[in-house]
């Protein structure tokens, strides 16, 4: 029987040779990771099924949502996670101050790789699938019986083919890429399905476009996202992780429910409208004698916070100054990527702009702390979710985009095309 | 019939020839300043007395305590602030990524300056006695009237005369001055009094020794803390600010209620211990057989977020590694002092060492966000208050100590004695 991407890695963890869409299978974990929101709520349910957990190479807890630390509540739940931490000798202790942003500090840490079968209590933990990993969000006592006994149920989802080709254009990215997938199949496009890219257009895409594609497949709905591994994601995971990989590939008659193709050179600047990350309009159609006027402007997260997204806004900014009604949130998502910033000077293209330059969070992203909104303020942001008050007051309004739409839209006050700001 | 330093600039700016402590006068007012806490609630009485502030280059609005936003209610704090400094077209119009903390910024931006009467709504805004400047802190309602009228009346204080002698030895600082200070005539040893700094000391300290100094004046309940002007504050001043200032120095034979000579050479690295800036404790008398045992560490604020600060700590924490079980917050407190840090390779440090490298912001200091503790934490921290549930839960406990101090005793992951940790 023939098996797509997702399929095959899930047979192998559950020792199977074949599996089929809608299947329950016990699948084995290689990575288990919850974060200072979700660890603290599995904790306790964790306790009534083990004293240790599974394996302490293999299960992770990030403190990355409410750190620093915003009030009291949120040093309880880094403190919980913490103690645990240190007391189950976790290899991977992560701390505040030394980590950063769970979807990027696994990767760059290396403690993700292709192949794998990994669980986290987020729902972009989707993010992995660009390694050409299994890699889905569950809820608190999933994590918890996951921690326990390095085991989980599945259902094995059925899948959507994207047939990437072309190659982007510049100012376009992996963002533009997904916000344009979502805007055409919707919120709800691919529920509970794998989202595979294939085709020749993959390897035009960056290891940081294909993080990016794969951290918002949550957002139409799919079990996971995944890409092939490819010379590009060989060189990313060796220069990475110590571990040792597997590679999967689909097979060439898998079935799938749906078969989308896209020409990568179609794609323009695209922005995600409240209130649903499906709400896709080209930068194109933002008629410019309606000038959307935006209050702030947020840079980072698990979708955009990488090197490459902040290397890009920070083109679009240089020598420019944010403009004077606006506020702008750099979070770089890691440490690493923090220092890197400096090195190249992009942390100083930043401040000197005008931009607040943020020690790693989730921070903003989720209305958490480091760049809450008022009531009726505009947010362009390149984070993942632009939901009812999502950032703030439910009255606020959330653009979603990329990096470069982010950055011209800081200069200039307003929602801007960054082809026309870099001109 | 002669005066104090304070006296003669209170005088100078009621337009009269002589004040007496006691009297009640109108003075003139050369800034006037507020925050994204106090500035909100002032808005609002400000209104009912007029529709323009008094001199839109003398009033200073400043987001500094809960910014970034940590929440909704404080987004609409700064809101409030950021529509009025626009709509005011202040001279000074400051935004979160492009300022700082209040009593960094100001002088930072030449806006204070030598003889002048500066009100801010917040307590430390005595800092600015480091510059030979009358200022003080005041409440909501004086505020509102200051930003309207440009004038306050104030109750002239009396003096105690503090004579500095001598030298202060390595890992010495002006926070370990005013801890000893505060340790020796308590935390209301000079109740609406000024402290007027003068002897041959003055000039062995660093301006940042005596901002440091000012800074904490307000925790002895002084009026104000004043240092006289010298070849370092004109230094200082002619290189920040473009006002014409004035020097004021007391009369010889000016009354004081007390006059303390100090040996700043006597003066060991001190930490006050909870829950008063007065209970202080020489470093030495801190039992190493008996260790404190910390689990954060903050290094920033009004008190010691200067570059000398951010560089002294960086010296201590250089190719050394942040204690497993502890976090540590530092926040450089202006954007100018950020890029500093990242140019002299002071922001690499921190980071290598494992701490978080925060945007300029008051956070942790008052338990805002960035930093909060946990029931039953401990924190070392450079700040200026060490209150019951200042940094968080009412079960925290918080030492204040110098730069120096806090990073010796994150690398030890106990209150440590940096001399030794430098050795």
């Amino acid at each position: 029987m023939s098996m797509t991407m997702t399929q095959k890695i899930l047979a192998e963890h559950a020792g199977l040779n074949e599996v089929k869409a809608g299947q329950l299978i016990e699948a084995e974990l290689d990575v288990v990771m919850a974060n200072d929101i979700t660890g603290p709520m599995a904790l306790p349910i964790f306790k009534q099924m083990a004293e240790k957990v599974f394996n302490k190479d293999k299960v992770v807890l990030v403190p990355d949502h409410f750190t620093p630390n915003k009030d009291i509540k949120s040093a309880e739940n880094s403190k919980a996670i913490r103690e645990f931490s240190l007391s189950q000798c976790l290899t991977y202790h992560m701390e505040q101050g030394k980590c950063g942003v769970e979807h990027a500090i696994l990767p760059e840490k290396g403690i993700v790789a292709a192949g794998e079968c990994i669980v986290g209590a987020d729902s972009h933990t989707c993010t992995y699938g660009a390694l050409g990993a299994f890699s889905t969000g569950v809820g608190t006592t999933d994590i918890a019986t996951a921690m326990a006994t390095g085991k989980l149920w599945f259902k094995v989802p059925s899948a959507i083919k994207f047939v990437l080709k072309g190659k982007l254009n510049p100012y376009v990215g992996g963002k533009d890429v997904i916000l344009h997938i979502i805007g055409k199949i919707g919120v709800d496009g691919a529920l509970y399905k794998s989202m595979e890219f294939t085709g020749d257009g993959v390897s035009e895409l960056t290891m940081d476009d294909r993080f990016t594609i794969c951290n918002m497949a949550i957002e139409a709905g799919a079990k996971n996202g995944i890409f092939p591994v490819d010379e590009k994601t060989r060189e990313y995971l060796d220069s990475h992780t110590q571990k040792k990989y597997k590679e999967f590939s689909a097979d060439d008659d898998a079935e799938y429910d749906e078969v989308i193709e896209i020409d990568l050179s179609d794609i323009v600047p695209t922005v995600a409208f409240p209130h649903l990350p499906g709400n896709a309009h080209t930068i194109d159609e933002i008629n410019e004698n309606e000038k959307i006027m935006i209050d702030q402007v947020v840079i980072g997260s698990c979708t955009n916070g990488r090197l490459s997204d902040l290397r890009k806004a920070a083109e679009i900014m240089k020598g420019k100054t944010v403009a004077n009604h606006v506020r702008v949130m750099v979070v770089p998502a890691t440490q690493k990527i923090f220092k890197e910033c400096m090195k190249e000077g992009i942390a100083d293209i930043f401040i000197d702009a005008g931009c607040a330059f943020n020690t790693p969070s989730c921070g903003p992203c989720m209305g958490g702390h480091m760049g809450v909104m008022a009531k009726g303020e505009k947010c362009v942001s390149t984070t993942n979710r632009n939901f009812v008050g999502r950032m703030g007051d439910t009255e606020s309004l959330i653009y979603l985009a990329s990096p470069e739409v982010a950055a011209a839209s800081a200069i200039c006050g307003y929602i801007a095309d960054p082809r026309k700001v870099a001109e």
